[in-house]
């Protein structure tokens, strides 16, 4: 896969999200348990705007998407969008909300793009190497926890049990900041960050995270030492020793 | 006081931090009780171009800063300044860090700046308006926490008592967003967040918020529903109504 076409692909979902804003963004609430979590009329634009330019150039394969679900299902490629991670973000005038497009063969996340176009920033990985408008990025290399950055969104979104694994290394680490989305993954790529740690993700949140990272220097796995993606707890760390550590400070 | 002199102000610290950081940011450790409380060269040097300026314009102001505490003590009229806040936010390479310059005459707060070098926007309030970018902004009207999309920095930086007071106010509220420092007050003045509650700042970190959040229409105050800032703990909203149903949830 090129560069070039991740670039076409950051640019199509920027235009699309750039006329909703024009046109005016209204969120809309797709919980049905009481909780809050918005959809918008830039979400849909952009990932119908995405869908769209995929299936021109690459028809053969299968497109996952937040908003619109499968296409293609089955097929050995596909991608897996989420046209705004951090739509909470995007609704209060932040930053951090992101485009991410993930890659994948089969199961093999081959690329990845994590666009920040709020920052003018664009991550993609093709090749097993990160840029960052057009310059390669490598981790910050940091090894250890308790000289560590850490960043999760939203720290009470985690069940009780996990809070309190979460909390250790909370407790453990030099610093921490929330409320990123995707943009913590960008900074662990970028060397600002070292640790970011989640849980209840679904495949369009963490697709596109696992090659910017690992394309980086990174590691990317689970909470368990593995990198069973699915069931949405994820690890990303500047290094593998930061990553073991992190998992072991998890199990303690 | 004119706009003018606050746009100069922004200037000045903006090309200080830029030569910091093509002259490498490095941080030290300021808490001596194994907190880890960040400064950079940079903070250093931007407080002190701004020092320089103000005491080259009004020699007979005093002023009180982060870094290098009061000149002019004692003086009707003195400037408050924070060269960065957020700088954990500026080490991890996020956006959400501002310089805060903030003008009292004696304990009344009547101008004030947020400027957020990030994202090319400065908020100056003068005169009862505050404009960002030199266009008046407004708060967004929200009038009842079911509605609010609510902020605070760190939610562990609470106290165990007053932790679960601003838990009634998480339950209520429709949204949370963390780790914003003084972007969040911007977000109350721009429309885009209706509320913030915090605790534990300093007289530098709110002095600038205070004239920048009641210049676009919002209400600004204390924990108990005054106006007695020193004791650190800060209610915004965009509303007066929604201030007062904050207050009362916290003393619920």
């Amino acid at each position: 896969m090129d560069r070039a076409f991740f670039d076409h692909l950051s640019a199509i979902a920027r235009a699309a999200i750039a006329s909703a804003v024009h046109a005016g963004v209204h969120s809309e609430n797709k919980s049905n348990e009481g909780a809050f979590d918005p959809v918008t009329n830039a979400d849909r634009a952009a990932e119908q705007a995405l869908r769209k330019a995929i299936g021109e150039r690459h028809p053969d394969h299968g497109i996952w998407g937040e908003e619109f679900g499968w296409s293609g299902e089955g097929a050995q490629v596909h991608w897996s969008l989420d046209p705004i991670d951090g739509t909470r973000a995007f609704i209060c005038g932040l930053p951090s909300w992101a485009v991410l497009v993930g890659l994948l063969d089969r199961s093999e996340h081959i690329a990845g793009m994590i666009d920040l176009p709020a920052l003018g920033e664009t991550l993609v990985t093709v090749d097993d190497e990160t840029q960052r408008n057009g310059l390669a990025v490598r981790t910050s290399g940091c090894a250890a926890l308790n000289e560590a950055r850490w960043s999760t969104t939203d720290p009470f979104l985690f069940l009780d049990s996990e809070a309190e694994r979460v909390d250790r290394v909370r407790r453990k680490a030099r610093l921490a900041r929330y409320g990123l989305d995707a943009m913590a993954y960008a900074r662990v790529a970028t060397g600002e960050i070292d640790l970011v740690i989640e849980s209840g993700l679904k495949a369009h949140d963490y697709d596109a995270l696992v090659a910017v990272v690992r394309g980086a220097g990174g590691h990317i796995g689970d909470w368990e030492g593995g990198d069973d993606f699915a069931p949405g707890r994820i690890v990303a760390a500047a290094t593998r020793s930061l990553y073991d550590e992190a998992v072991a400070t998890l199990s303690a």
